[in-house]
């Protein structure tokens, strides 16, 4: 067993969207396995489009890490190499607090032992992951989708959006419709995720696509880009229906505030909005797991990978996602 | 019986907020019964803030009524002086369609036929008129309302505000919090209306009176007002606290939008925001009359009447209230 470890962190303190360049690769000392806990060797490493915002540290409230001294954060998956609790050495766990490095040590309360099956660990950061988690979230707690809904989900080529639609349509949508940039992306979303229309927002005559996707009206809409995206979603619903407010990606690195929500669209369309933050629901995984989990073996439930193969690749493949060039969930394999 | 009716209408279409002069009262052939419905000889006539934008054309996309020909908009009520349908004479009924007149005709199935008892008839035009709906709706169909909510309500002098509070009182919150331009209008609400407090927004500092009522959070709002007061509502929100969007009445003779409303504050406080349109709960008169008239003759539901002696006073009452400078719900009695 090595005693040493690899860690990506920053060089330096973050004052603009992160690039390649901004990072860098060190070796320390391996760490210890702690009294009730377990040391993980990760076998795959997440990269998360929020940790733009977070190295900034313009996520939640939360510190960005401290450059060349701690890791950039990312959940992981891996094996049990030592314990010194009741999970076995061998098994496979999920920990929210891995980052990018190949060990993590973590208590036993901040581990999951997942049981892959003859899936890849890696789905637990992607379509079993806290993407799925998101979209589970969305779909079936706050937008409650039932049979018969018309659902629209934009950057419906990222693991949430992907995913959301996936478990709309295994919850009884009527038609999924997705918006994402590009005409590689909308295939995706199309082919692999099953939607039945996906609108490239980069096409000409987009909104015009859109709008003939949407006639007749959505009843539901998930909202991962800006408010501008909700607003023409807004315009598109059916009486009564419901947004959920998940993410602004396209505002992450912007210092103006996003454009607000127009007050008399939601009233003149008796709309109902649901804001999503999906910490609150990591109690639920167990719940999320049973319904998804099934879906996923059944191949009802796909996300597209983008891996990065070691540490050493994280940071280009990083500074693809944060330019929106990344084709699924983006990953880290150790 | 007069042969003759009294009707107030604009003199000239409007492009202003309406001032007392715009408006004069003719004298018309009175209208004969309809086959298969009613001549309700009015008593009381509502007078109502959405009619100032209706006025103009901007309310709904309804037209503005025909300047010198058509009776300013109005709920009534009245007596059924002539029947040519299965309503006794004598009944007691409210109608939408009454418009600012001593007499109208309507069909059977565009009358109601209320039961006031003890009550005036005046309240089937505030506290279980249109306004006790719209608060009905909102608190007990919208938000759900239930035991130990703290409920925070704008225009909260207003009939829909008031009525909203004390439904909600009536649901088991445990806290209900008022705004209201001015302090006699927030005595009003305390001690008529029984709100735990009202904060008056032309206080100074009105902004800290409130952070201090709502310190703990606040789990419902109610909106009858302006983008501003709901941001700032969602400012002092629980978690998963819920909002309605009632109306926008500091925007309804504004020609510039009103603000958005700010996309993160919604996802930060996991807010849900349902826009309320009260036409679509016609059909819910019964279920609303059933709770609330019985709060309303226990004299746990009243709603304080600004009420104009007659058609030519009618006028004066109703710029005041486009002014908000009216005490309650503006009526006109004939």
């Amino acid at each position: 067993m090595s005693t040493t470890m690899q860690q990506a962190v920053l060089r330096a303190p973050l004052d603009h969207t992160p690039q390649a360049g901004d990072f860098a690769l060190v070796e320390t000392a391996r760490p210890e396995c702690p009294e009730g806990g377990v040391l993980v060797r990760l076998s795959h490493v997440s990269m998360d489009p929020y940790v733009g915002a977070r190295l900034r540290g313009r996520h939640m409230g939360e510190a960005a890490p401290e450059p060349l001294r701690e890791a950039i954060p990312g959940h992981g998956v891996g094996a049990v190499e030592e314990s010194r609790c009741a999970i076995p050495e061998g098994a496979m766990v999920h920990m929210m607090g891995a980052g990018w490095r190949d060990y993590a040590p973590a208590l036993e309360g901040d581990v999951r032992v997942i049981a892959p099956g003859a899936l890849s660990a890696s789905v637990f950061l992607s379509a079993l992951g806290m993407p799925g988690l998101t979209a589970w979230a969305g779909m079936t707690q706050l937008a409650k989708v039932t049979d018969g809904d018309v659902v629209l989900i934009d950057a419906a080529a990222g693991a949430v959006g992907g995913a959301a639609g996936q478990i709309a349509r295994a919850r009884g949508a009527a038609k999924v419709i997705g918006i994402a940039g590009g005409a590689e992306k909308s295939a995706l979303v199309r082919e692999s995720y099953g939607f039945d229309a996906c609108i490239d927002y980069r096409a000409e005559g987009w909104r015009d696509a859109l709008a003939e996707a949407a006639a007749g009206g959505i009843s539901v809409h998930f909202e991962n880009v800006s408010s501008e995206i909700l607003t023409l979603a807004l315009t598109h619903m059916k009486p009564y229906g419901r947004a959920v407010l998940c993410g602004l990606a396209a505002h992450y690195h912007s210092d103006a505030p996003a454009p607000g929500i127009p007050f008399g669209l939601i009233i003149g369309k008796r709309a109902s909005l649901h804001g999503l933050v999906v910490y609150d629901f990591y109690d639920r995984w167990d719940e999320f797991l049973a319904e998804c989990q099934p879906l996923a073996e059944a191949g009802r439930l796909v996300i597209a990978e983008d891996i990065a193969d070691g540490l050493a690749e994280a940071p280009a493949v990083f500074e693809r996602l944060m330019a929106g060039r990344n084709r699924g969930k983006a990953l880290i394999a150790l």
